[in-house]
């Protein structure tokens, strides 16, 4: 008996005319039945937000023929939600793959992307799920090196499932780098460094354009940085429970003068 | 010699006039030297969004005397962003605090919260940093029992300190009920059922409001919903490692046919 073909969401945070979306449907559709649910605008640096003051759009188009495509008005989070509830309607697909991003969401990045909060929400909605990512923020990005990986990650997921409440964040080298390989990782302590580009406007009005500096802050030879400088993919397997266990013992030693403080 | 002060960043994601900051600045002026950076309008459910695409706007204002406030055009990270470089200029606070918001953030909400991830943000900024929250959606609930203990957590904090890449999830009972206590949580496994209300605008075409159900998946009593649901206040230690370090060893026992997928 013919083994039945698994079903793929495809979101990303590019937006739906992105070309990542279209190499990661691309690859996705050699090995399942695809649907892709993807934000009608550019949504980078949404992180985990939704849509709660504002009404939703949800629109099937025809964009690449034979696929099964739809653009929503909200964040990448809200095109999980909805197509989970939506297009799904409960019958949840057996993958959620989000990108290929048009740049690194690797370290401290898992928080602020759009790509990877989709496939967080994603994994909540307890369906195994992966973020793909690219070290190349242009438009016209070769992602042909990432095909090759993209498909073999996302068949060993689907072979071997994800530990509950965990899902992969993986981060390609720039195509300019020769692939030595995959690594497994944590994710590298790091921070952006802030530079406020400080404008006037033609009303005299002062404003600010946000641009940073990426700076590592960990000397680790297992981390996403690590790895990705020295020509490896990086897989970061992520979770969403974000307790610090490590501190309860510390914290319950505390005494709170709650009674001094009234 | 006098001990010099605190200063204190006061931050939230229900914007400047929500009552939730006026009281947690008030509480915060009694141990500290405050300055408040809060959104012009509600961002709930920002989650960790920053403003990239757009410009953003930083206003001084006077709404309640001798207050140093500003308002920001931007999402609570952007505030936090912007407070660090362009009002304390580097000289980081000695403390950031965030809420109190109106509603719960407990469990999963951590991730959709923009209270949360302002104080999530300070803590990447290396700044001792505290999320508060009740349970009270309105925009005149009451505060008032949570009055001591937010300033007993912040003299704790202030006096302990916290451990590296952590901070604090605190979450406040509804005012009807008697606080027992604080206890130190893990955050509650817990995910929202979505319910889309389907709706035709005035030019036939279909849209969704998102509303949903907070469904608890964990039957844990150390969790924070386990001690809100007790009468007590939670205190969740919360980190942004989201590193699932458990998952490292069985992810390298895979092999990736990478060669197979060219």
């Amino acid at each position: 008996m013919a083994k039945k073909k698994p079903t793929i969401l495809v979101v990303n945070d590019d937006g739906i005319t992105a070309p990542g979306i279209k190499v990661l449907l691309e690859e996705m559709q050699k090995i399942g039945d695809v649907v892709v649910v993807a934000p009608d605008s550019p949504q980078s640096g949404m992180g985990h937000a939704i849509t709660i003051g504002r009404p939703l759009r949800l629109d099937k188009i025809d964009l690449y023929a034979g696929v099964e495509m739809y653009k929503c008005s909200g964040t990448p989070v809200d095109c999980v939600k909805l197509a989970v509830n939506k297009i799904f309607k409960g019958k949840k697909p057996d993958l959620c793959v989000s990108g290929v991003n048009h740049g690194l969401n690797y370290s401290i990045n898992v928080l602020y992307s759009g790509t990877m909060s989709a496939a967080v929400e994603g994994a909540i909605e307890d369906i195994p799920s992966i973020g793909f990512s690219l070290d190349d923020f242009s438009h016209q990005a070769d992602f042909s090196h990432c095909r090759p990986y993209i498909r073999a990650i996302a068949e060993q997921v689907l072979e071997n499932g994800l530990q509950k409440a965990t899902l992969l964040n993986v981060n390609f080298p720039h195509h300019s780098k020769e692939i030595k390989g995959i690594k497994i990782c944590r994710q590298a302590t790091a921070k952006w460094f802030e530079e406020f580009d400080e404008r006037v406007d033609p009303y005299e009005r002062e404003y600010f354009w946000m641009t940073g500096k990426f700076q590592l802050l960990d000397k680790g030879e297992d981390t996403d940085v690590f790895a990705l400088s020295n020509g490896y993919v990086s897989v970061v397997p992520t979770q969403f429970d974000m307790t610090a266990h490590h501190a309860i013992t510390d914290l319950n030693s505390w005494t709170f003068n709650v009674a001094n403080a009234k």
